[in-house]
């Protein structure tokens, strides 16, 4: 069965510490989901993010339906022994990667026309068989199926868009059969705070085990991102978990946080590594930088990952430069690492009741970073 | 110190076990060294080449020379220390690479003029600098600069192109300054028994820590290159280690030893692996094939690496359709470790005295493995 109960407030904020329980074991919240959406997280194998500190990871159905096929993987005894991972598998329901990669799409009452990105095949989803291909996947959390209107888009649209969703949120909550995983529900109305009230009171009036906020993170200005955020946090139940999608970098795990949210995904620390960028306590760094090329100090001084306990930035940069798939692996391996430490710190603090403290701890040393580079550049 | 000691002998073949001290640790013999070019062996951590049950990792002067720099190395504590791996190390010199990879090459008595694959700079490289590059990458085996003629060449080509070696050898010898490393001597000669006995007793002459055989597998037919192995082989004295250079397909290693070989090194393990060609005991299988997608056994039934304990074909076509990073990993993993328990396998059969049994039992699964994808076909 699914559950979640919370544990800790912290008193000054909003911030909350909260246990999922799931059939594939229990997370702690505030949690970052690795993103793995099609069955593996990317350069990394389920042990590396299991010992990384991670719990749940994200797949993806429309990535999955399309390659290898749900039906195939519920053959293969469904995701978690296709893919080896005994943790908690949360997927998301491909409206927005039907939004963001399909071609030609076509929506209508019924469900979303729309040609694979693969090979340009056709395929017709409806509510119900997005809950189906989740449900054959094995999925511990599935999400319902949305429609994203994307920034910037008119009121018009985007109320009609979230009166869809939310029809589709009726229709995927009655398709849903099997007892012990758990449904979450997709609150939308772009920035518009009247429209994320509306659909935030109906989506809770269908009834979810989660709420997810969805269509943020598409190319608005951050701080309307935040300020949407606040607004729809506050609308939602508090012994419900609440899913912020897409958003994940670090001053954003540490902000959400703040405002209530108990879970998050992103490609960020996962596409940045593969990309060269680091995180680190005193900012990002670009790997690729010829600074590094002798550099003989770790990527963060104070980190325990296996790429900082063993190799130099200057290893890192030629291993970058010359393409080696090991760039990718100890990068990845990093910034996952990061991550999901910055989460474990997020929680202890809330549980200790110094989140405030924990959160001027975490601009100072990026700030530190800040004024190093600042000098750096004076030089 | 360099040290090489013959610890057992074959009754039948030529086979043999031996030991290879180094400054960095002893490896048995007959080896199989994986190759890590740029400093990496691809897609694999130094950890996991370790517990595969790899000793010896070659690297190459000529790529590290280009990138990032052998200075460079030197000043970031050597190669060791620089990819993070405490185990033996083999650079190659460059002259197969020069011969395969670089532009414009110029031979001349004084060394060789050669356009980086990377930018197209000019670089000029001596006998003297191969050995002072590797010297300063502080590799405990390391190459003689040799010149390569390739397949097919005539007898006048690969006799001048021979002579050259010969002559650059003694250069390699002069110029070689740290005492504890080793360095090796190669026997040329193309197809030519004469002319590979005429370089083996003059590079012998010359005197070297162990000798390598260059210039095969670049094109020749497997029974000629079998034949001049067999021969030049014999002209080598028993107390020093024999490098069989870019040969290590399974059924070659088995052949070769046979024939009182002792290090090999060869790409088609990780290479292979990155192309979806996976080794098992009963042959190899592609495992793009669309009969794989829905198979739930792991590669090799048999094999105990991470690889077929805890995934299936079908999983791995997946991740290879879907280009995960991942797939090359867990590829690489398993070839590497097959060929390495291979070489482990043969050495134990070599040690108890049942070499000869050993090879029949490799070639009938091989045998077995064909039969049955003989039947498939017939269905």
């Amino acid at each position: 069965m699914f559950k979640f109960k919370l544990t800790e407030r912290d008193n000054l904020t909003s911030a909350r510490v909260g246990l999922m329980c799931t059939p594939h074991g229990t997370a702690e919240t505030p949690v970052f989901m690795p993103v793995g959406t099609q069955a593996a997280v990317k350069a990394l194998t389920p042990e590396e993010v299991c010992e990384a500190g991670g719990r749940v990871i994200l797949a993806n159905a429309y990535h999955l339906m399309l390659r290898p096929g749900a039906e195939l993987i519920r053959k293969m005894g469904g995701l978690h022994r296709f893919m080896h991972w005994d943790g908690v598998i949360l997927t998301d329901s491909g409206g927005f990667q039907i939004y963001s990669q399909a071609r030609l799409r076509k929506i209508s009452e019924e469900g979303v026309q729309f040609r694979s990105h693969l090979d340009g095949s056709t395929h017709f989803l409806t509510p119900e068989m997005a809950v189906e291909i989740q449900e054959k996947l094995g999925a511990d959390i599935m999400m319902c199926l949305d429609e994203c209107a994307g920034y910037p888009a008119s009121r018009k649209e985007i109320e009609s868009s979230m009166q869809l969703t939310l029809r589709w949120a009726g229709r995927c909550r009655a398709a849903k059969k099997i007892l012990d995983r758990a449904l979450f529900g997709i609150v939308q109305g772009g920035m518009y705070p009247e429209l994320r009230s509306q659909s935030a009171e109906a989506t809770l009036e269908i009834g979810f085990d989660g709420y997810a906020l969805g269509g943020l993170s598409v190319g608005e200005p951050k701080s309307m991102m935040m300020e949407v955020l606040e607004h729809t946090l506050q609308q939602l139940p508090e012994d419900r978990p609440r899913y912020v999608m897409g958003v994940g970098a670090p001053e954003d795990l540490v902000e959400c946080v703040a405002l209530g949210a108990d879970m998050f995904d992103c490609v960020l620390p996962t596409r940045g590594a593969r990309n060269g960028l680091l995180l680190t306590r005193r900012g990002k760094i670009s790997i690729k930088n010829a600074r590094y090329q002798d550099d003989e100090s770790p990527v963060d001084e104070q980190c325990q990952c296996y790429t900082c306990r063993h190799y130099s930035r200057g290893y890192l940069r030629h291993l970058y430069q010359a393409k080696e798939i090991l760039a990718m692996r100890l990068n990845t391996l990093h910034n996952v690492y990061y991550i999901l430490e910055l989460m474990q710190g997020i929680r202890l603090a809330i549980r200790q009741g110094n989140y405030a403290e924990f959160r001027r701890e975490f601009y100072n040393l990026r700030q530190e970073g800040l004024e190093e580079e600042a000098k750096r550049a004076a030089l």
